[in-house]
């Protein structure tokens, strides 16, 4: 809910999606991990685990104006935390987007 | 149609697509605005009002070479008068595109 | 086949997609060429013939290991030979690529 918009300022949801982009050069070499810049598996584990920070909440308890823009930035941020995130686009609907760049 | 172009030299028409983005800096602070770098909704109608021009129209009344590339950097203008945006990507069809940047 | 990798470690498929970009400026002009970077089926044919030396084969014969980041880095350098090609994605499936940048 966004106080005072229009539309947006009655609380209501969305299906989200988001992608997330961690960058890096590959070194190459004799194991596999040398030759990723992360296994796709372990980027996703860390993003449910960010994302279930948010998913099936109330986002007015953890946002002021959970507007994409914040809600990617929030996102961003955690996974910095933990990996080389490059961006974080969050969808909140269909043709709603909003991307986080390092 | 493209004077001149083997498959593309006679009319025809193409189901388009665009991807707009605009870039800027989230103040944060006590009103939505200020948590959006713009509105959705805003964005939208901005978009829409512009391709009107193009919607169901001769395209080669206004490009002497209507390609995606000419389109894209039209719309790409179009709107740069209006809004920041920073990118347009105009899609012929799918798995056909054109991004303008900034 | 990832070898050592815990799931990838055995001989398995997938269906892959890639996307490609050139980049380049447009000079405008009387021919449909110049009011382009890149004709889309010309790119095209040059994308497949390069997907061929990989489609339905046994990626470990070409590469160490197969991951996306590897086979987006081949894929790249081998059409950086023949187009202005600023980046490469490969989907390994939905929800998994690799996008390999100039």
């Amino acid at each position: 809910m966004l106080n005072g918009h229009p539309t947006c300022g009655q609380r209501h949801g969305h299906t989200a999606r988001i992608l997330v982009e961690v960058s890096g050069d590959v070194k190459g070499g004799q194991g596999y991990q040398e030759n990723m810049v992360m296994d796709f598996q372990e980027l996703k584990e860390r993003c449910r685990t960010v994302l279930k920070i948010l998913d099936h909440k109330d986002l007015n308890e953890t946002f002021s104006f959970p507007t994409s823009e914040n809600i990617a930035s929030w996102i961003f941020a955690e996974l910095k935390k933990q990996v080389a995130v490059s961006n974080v686009t969050f969808f909140e609907g269909n043709g709603k987007w909003c991307t986080v760049e390092e």
